[in-house]
């Protein structure tokens, strides 16, 4: 949780964080500031001391809107008179002066943040020439801030419980919306026989979130026979919705503005579902309910998904832990923490570690999934659970986990 | 434009640049890609030699999407068991072999795109170690990709015109959704007596642009009377809507995916505009019309920005010309490049150099605005403008400048 950065800071050995970017979709920046319309900042955490968020003057107000101290950027124009023209050193000297100006200028400095590489890898050598006493890295994925991030107070999953709840009332709608439909040679029609593709189907997945005050920042994956067997496929936007092949319906829409996410899998065969896909999803349904009552607080997350793999390796399918190079079979991790970044800590997968544990607070994905697109389908089946403060484990929203859908006659 | 990268990067003396992060909201990729559902990619651009673009074998068919070739990242796992655990010397070597792949071991590489910095940040002297041939560098703002976007081809020109004509479309209906109230007690209601707020505009607006495949991924600006006086003030939520302030409406919305942006900003009094308003509104829209009347083709960007300020200051504003740290007047630059960036090459304000020029194929915004918070007023004007092949200059779509929208009585 937040209030453990100075901790994790301390034994990371950091005296200073800097978290370059705009505030909105940049988790590390929102986690302090909560968004706000800051298009360019550098948020300044020092160990044991207030955060100091910079900004340029005209979004003073937006800053603001943080809590957090606010300090303004040196104008540009001035240092390029400094700097004779210079802008890489213009921008060098603007960071330079704002650690100077909080007093960090010696000691160990990481640097974060989602924005654009190029500048910024451009001005670490200069900086740290300027500033000699200053140890300046990265700061690593997964560390400090990630970590912090891995527990939620009660605010964050009130939120992101919140987003559960539009997400599965968007799902339900778009169940409603398809099976509004028939089926005519193998593809959805409405009531005047237009062709429903799947572009409109996105099209409707946008509309709805929208309506909620939701976002779709990273789109949604509904993807149809050959598609659903390969697992990031988001589908064809052209292609006609097809009755009784796996869909693939994968959600992860965010706050407006950039906050908590949801993450939400549903496979669907419309009308019916052919032998080989009922198949699939009683192999994956099995696999997902014998490893959700499998979940312990504090249990470490790499052991599920070797049980994963050795479930579904019962059943015949080939997984990663046989053939790290696997296209068939169960192909992924297990799941994913959740929360300001659709995939943040716990990991379940190749980089899970003894730190990745189901500690209450934890909100994080149960996805296994089966994909074969030779055969033309997959099948994926995905909750977001959260580990109460008093150990229960339980998703954080309800919704049926049926294959078939029925379709109008 | 697309075609001038090799030579762009001739003339910077670059061998090579690595694009790291996802395809969407990441233009430097998108604009080689279009786009895609790839949440983490690399893609290598290589002088003379065509694109590679790295990702997990997940994200392979949207990928491909790109038309480029497509090759996958080692499995981490198999890169942790070489690297006894160590994650960053895991991540160095899975860059190290793409490059060496790709036969980048020497020369120049800079690396560039939108993504999360601190791992990046890590790697690099790992990289720099390995590869002690190849020199690394961030790639400088404002160049080589910067650089071809600034002149757009005649796809990229109709992509902007037509989200241009998304935005006039969704500004009427905004227009004529606040005309349908009426101003009780200085703030709007409905028929039904029913309060309207900044918020409630703000979310008709998301959704006016998401019924039209819009996205709008950075908000909107509707900030009325104080926060219309500071410029990037987003405007409150909770806030009634005034009736009689100036409301500064800045929209800058994209295709959905992470596509082209427009830019586009009217102030609106509604009902009636107060003298002190007017007499600002009179002044932004002369300076506007005039500084319009003199773009020609060709031409140094840096001296329309001087002539706004010229103009404002006989008007008798301050400028930021005349104090680079004023708050009140003409606080910013004239306007900017657009295109996948909402801003990109040309500049016109501080850091305008002689490479800001109103070429053939520019698409840039002209904005001029005067802003006083104190008095509880700002005015800004904007529209989006291109340089065709011919020379002629005009704006990509069309909408009144009027600053007062008559209200039900």
């Amino acid at each position: 949780m937040k209030e453990d950065i100075d901790r994790l800071m301390g034994s990371e050995g950091l005296d200073a964080i800097l978290i370059l970017g705009p505030a909105r979709h940049n988790p590390d920046m929102y986690y302090f500031t909560g968004g706000g319309h800051v298009s360019s900042g550098a948020l300044l955490l020092r160990r044991g001391q207030p955060g100091l968020l910079h900004c340029y003057p005209m979004e003073r107000d937006e800053a603001a809107l943080s809590g957090l101290q606010v300090k303004f950027f040196a104008p540009i124009a001035d240092l390029l008179e400094q700097t004779d023209g210079d802008l890489l050193e213009a921008e060098a000297m603007q960071v330079q002066q704002l650690l100077e100006g909080a007093g960090v200028t010696s000691g160990r400095l990481a640097i974060g943040g989602i924005s654009d590489l190029g500048p910024i890898l451009g001005i670490i050598p200069v900086l740290s020439k300027a500033l000699p006493d200053l140890t300046i890295s990265g700061l690593p994925r997964d560390s400090v801030i990630r970590e912090a991030m891995a527990t939620k107070d009660g605010d964050e999953i009130e939120r992101i419980r919140r987003m559960g709840s539009i997400t599965t009332e968007v799902v339900d709608n778009i169940a409603d919306f398809l099976s509004g439909h028939h089926a005519r040679e193998g593809v959805l029609v409405n009531g005047g026989g237009r062709v429903l593709t799947i572009g409109d189907v996105k099209h409707r997945i946008n509309r709805e979130l929208v309506e909620r005050g939701a976002e779709n920042p990273h789109g949604s994956i509904f993807a149809a026979g050959r598609d659903a067997g390969v697992p990031h496929s988001a589908g064809a936007d052209a292609s006609p919705v097809p009755a009784g092949e796996t869909i693939v319906f994968d959600i992860f829409p965010c706050e407006e503005g950039g906050g908590y996410f949801y993450d939400f899998t549903r496979t669907w065969c419309l009308g019916n579902a052919p032998d080989e896909a009922l198949s699939l999803y009683q192999d994956v349904i099995e696999v997902y309910q014998e490893v959700v009552s499998k979940l312990e607080p504090d249990a470490l997350c790499e052991p599920y998904q070797d049980l994963t793999c050795e479930l579904f390796e019962a059943r015949g399918h080939p997984t990663v832990r046989t053939d790290s190079y696997t296209n068939d079979g169960y192909t992924h991790s297990l799941g994913h923490g959740l929360g300001l970044y659709v995939h943040e800590l716990p990991h379940f997968g190749q980089l899970a570690t003894e730190k990745d544990v189901l500690a209450p607070g934890a909100v994080f994905t149960i996805e296994p999934g089966l994909y074969y697109p030779e055969r033309g389908m997959g099948v994926r089946l995905e909750n977001t659970y959260h580990v109460g403060k008093d150990g229960v484990i339980g998703p954080l929203a309800e919704y049926p986990l049926d294959l078939v859908l029925p379709l109008s006659q």
